[in-house]
């Protein structure tokens, strides 16, 4: 390949909307250009390392024994009404409308539509396991696309979908998927953790994400100091807290004219944040729940949404509030309330004596208050807070907390969606059984941006070789010029070629230093200089993307650094 | 590979809205399965197809020094408006509302998201040429999807488009994709033909479509027995006629009291069907016109569409026949309309003397007419006719026609699309210069279909070996039964393999019938069977998919027939 018959197009602006370094570095890079919002075109060089990721998650999906097809990206209302996601999905969901009114939607996933083929094609146990994967692209109509490739509303994905006699088997298989994503992730060159996610309504080992590590990550994962264990702090779990301590003080209202918030009122009692209980009011199907955590902790709201009748709940109102703590929010409390009320005490509440909770009462708040003496025990113990760095692992270790981007996801869907859909196969016994299924996906785009996220620095992108456009770039000074220096180049450009490496040629002729910049911007992990100078010297300049200097080397040792 | 480890699910059945031989034949091998109208999911060995034709496309075109980009699917009307094709595309446009009520459509082509990144990335002439292809799904909402997928809404085409800045340079390109589909259908094992197409305003050698030659092809082609000439029906033209001969009759009514139909008419007269013409009446944009062609001919719409004022010509109705020739249809003719009319006269028509036409008068024809003397001389002559069968051609061999299935289409589009969108790069003087276009598009699924309806029998399909799942299926009888035969099917795949061979095993333990009947139905080119009576004999039975009886050839010679 020579850079002369190709595509490369970087720029120096930066787009001011463009608030991540992959967002800035792929525009910069000219990897992707912006056709609508959320709606990128990738470019030449672009596509290239899309290709690079898509082929490497490709052949470990064969590897791991998945079978590839592709399923229409445009599907019938009626699929998805099967199993209520028609509605249930939300906006997210691209609905169409065709020239005769008939419903679409752009499929953001597949449980459906791969349920529907699988239903039409497996009616025997013998048949199982399956596992169909397809690389194809999504569409998620994003309220707020942004970042570029990494939160596009039209972007790549690789989903995979297992079906199985048993339980058991879906558990193999979806070890077997957590295997081939490691292979994936490893052979990209990427550094990341594989994390416990919020299972939703399966519970246990059954859900694990796949994040890249990288400061500008969204989401912030959980990881123990004593063990394996990493978890999205979505689902992240601490230990249990020590025993409760005897009651040690009396109760006692303090006054608290404008201090609403726990970070207040401990500063103005003088004591730590940790002896002070935060009540939040919520609505759940059974009426007002107070939940409590402690104060330097924040609610989890998908731990809470956990709790029985609280699936779906909601803020409670000020009226609420009123009513049942005949109070005004910043002063709220668990102790007396006005009409009955459900508690539910973070375990870390639960344990705690001696603590100070607003009084119910505006201005005032109440200390040394004590569980069982001042109020009823709990109505309801659960772990219902985030994680804090510092927490004590279950494991007896120490979380730390560090920022990851999600970019695999392996789920165990179980019956869910094979049930909706009347999908059943013959047993052994020849009775009907709805198999177990498992889904599988990978960000395949979002890749792209994550590894620039977790790999650049001032000068642009630093690949990962395996991600690399090209993994060498052979730069030739003054090309066209001299006749010895074009031969060799175009020599050295063969020989890197039969030595198995993914080598271009930078014949554009721009002046060493805006080759090199755009060399560096795009990442190219490896540069090779040919210059006239360092043919009469028998040498060429070499230089690795991560390395500050530039060395000279003759051609047997260049090969073999480059073999690595 | 393995069978058993694949997903192959054959069926007997051949579904009633099945009427191609390519859709019957590719839901009986179970290579698609219908989701929606017009929406097919690839299965696993479908979708191996498609991709084998897939990489032929790619490799071809990058060997042409186009460069792959991918554009996306969902496009913003502003674009399309930009052309005025968001109006005029038509229904096949696929048009979609987001969340926030802005308009999109789904790409069914890609001129307009092409020509914005070339504006965005392109500045100038140096940067030209450049032609960027991608290979994508496309949407194109058919009113009525039939055929699987040789007409299916949802596809993946190849579509390219080429920047120049001389049209001298845009005809270079225009043969060089020219070669290269050449190249990508000769690879692929098709017979297929390049023929002229109907290049609407551009005319001249502008636009050729690439057809796969099959009895059950949509598309009438012409051929001549003494050139190259080929051309779609639509486009065909036949040599100019003879001159006119002389007057010989005298003009007469002739009574045809129920003969609607020129062919009616000639068999009451006892004459030769050429010697009537047709009067077709339709309304331009410069009133109503009386187009005529020989009685044993058809009006070609699209020639006819292209005389001065009848672009967007419509039949004239029953009062607008009855106001300009006073009478009603089956009797019409151009002598002595009620008010003025335009007559145009194929070339045919216009060379012809002593012929026969409507009186205008229901129940009559005129016989003997004769140009000049009996009316006047046609406004305007031109080709206004489909060419039949033993047409003299302009080279001066006959026409023969032969149906195809349009899989290509080279196109040079000039600078309707650069001009619109107001796409300028700066010429070698400094001057902004609208660059000239090409596009060139492949239906790459279609492909597929269009193979099956070529390479059929009563079996099955008959894959041309580029295009087929696997090249060779090694058969197993009874595996799992005898160690020996196992481990010679094993080292035989291996052995083929290493050959460089696309090889699967049928380890599936089917009868032996059952077996053959699947590998003949998915159309593998080669099977062999390997068994303990053959293992005994040291030999294996060969058939090709093609050939009515199997042969017996030891390892050697299978090896040599199967590396051909």
């Amino acid at each position: 390949m020579r850079l002369s018959r190709f595509h490369l197009h970087t720029t120096k602006e930066t787009p001011a909307d463009a608030e991540l370094a992959s967002h800035r570095l792929m525009l910069r890079a000219g990897m992707i250009r912006k056709l609508a919002a959320g709606l990128y075109t990738w470019s030449p060089l672009g596509l290239r390392v899309l290709r690079k990721v898509e082929a490497v998650v490709r052949e470990e999906m064969d590897r791991a024994g998945a079978i590839e097809l592709q399923l229409p990206t445009i599907q019938p209302k009626e699929l998805w009404e099967e199993t209520g996601r028609w509605e249930k999905f939300g906006g997210q969901l691209l609905k169409i409308r065709d020239r005769k009114e008939a419903e679409y939607c752009y499929s953001p996933t597949a449980e459906e539509a791969v349920t529907d083929f699988a239903r039409q094609e497996l009616g025997s146990y013998k048949q199982l396991p399956v596992n169909f994967y397809q690389i194809h692209t999504k569409f998620r109509d994003e309220i707020r696309p942004r970042f570029g490739v990494m939160r596009a509303r039209e972007f790549l994905m690789k989903d995979a979908y297992s079906f199985h006699v048993s339980d058991a088997d879906l558990a193999r298989e979806y070890e077997n998927m957590k295997a081939a994503y490691t292979r994936v992730f490893t052979r990209l060159g990427l550094r990341f953790r594989a994390v416990q996610a919020d299972s939703g309504a399966i519970g246990g080992d059954a859900s694990q994400e796949f994040h890249v590590l990288a400061d500008s990550g969204e989401d912030a994962l959980a990881f123990s100091t004593g063990s394996d264990y990493a978890a999205n702090v979505e689902a992240a779990q601490a230990a249990e807290p020590p025993p409760r301590p005897a009651a040690a003080e009396a109760l006692r209202k303090v006054d608290t004219p404008t201090q609403k918030t726990c970070e207040d009122v401990a500063a103005l009692m003088g004591i730590a944040l940790q002896r002070t209980v935060k009540s939040v009011a919520v609505m759940g199907t059974g009426g007002f729940v107070l939940a409590l955590v402690r104060g330097d902790h924040t609610v989890n709201e998908i731990k809470l949404g956990k709790v029985a009748g609280l699936a779906d709940y909601r803020p409670a109102t000020e009226a609420e509030i009123a009513q049942h703590l005949g109070s005004e929010p910043g002063f709220l409390g668990p102790v007396g309330p006005k009409a009955p009320i459900k508690v539910v005490a973070d375990r870390e509440v639960a344990a705690m004596a001696d603590f100070v909770v607003g009084a119910n009462e505006r201005g005032f708040h109440l200390a040394g208050v004590n569980w069982g003496r001042d109020l009823p025990e709990p109505d309801l113990v659960a772990d219902i807070r985030n994680v804090v760095e510092g927490d004590r692992a279950a494991d007896g270790g120490e979380i730390r907390l560090a920022r990851g981007i999600e970019v695999g996801h392996v789920f165990q869907l179980g019956r869910k969606y094979s049930e909706a859909m009347g999908f059943t196969v013959l047993d052994e016994t020849g009775k009907a059984a709805v198999p177990a299924m498992g889904c599988y996906g990978i960000g395949v785009s979002r890749i792209v941006a994550a590894a620039i996220e977790q790999n650049h620095d001032e000068a642009g992108i630093v690949w990962p070789v395996p991600m690399a456009p090209w993994a060498v770039a052979v730069c030739v000074i003054n090309p066209k010029k001299d006749a010895a220096v074009d031969a060799a180049a175009e020599a050295l450009l063969a020989d890197l070629q039969a030595a198995g490496l993914d080598a271009v040629l930078d014949d554009r002729g721009l002046r060493p230093g805006a080759m090199f910049a755009d060399i560096e911007l795009i990442g190219i992990p490896h540069r090779v200089v040919v210059s006239e100078r360092g043919l009469a010297a028998g040498t060429f300049e070499y230089r690795a993307r991560t390395a500050t200097e530039a060395e000279s080397l003759d051609r047997a040792q260049l090969l073999e650094k480059l073999r690595g």
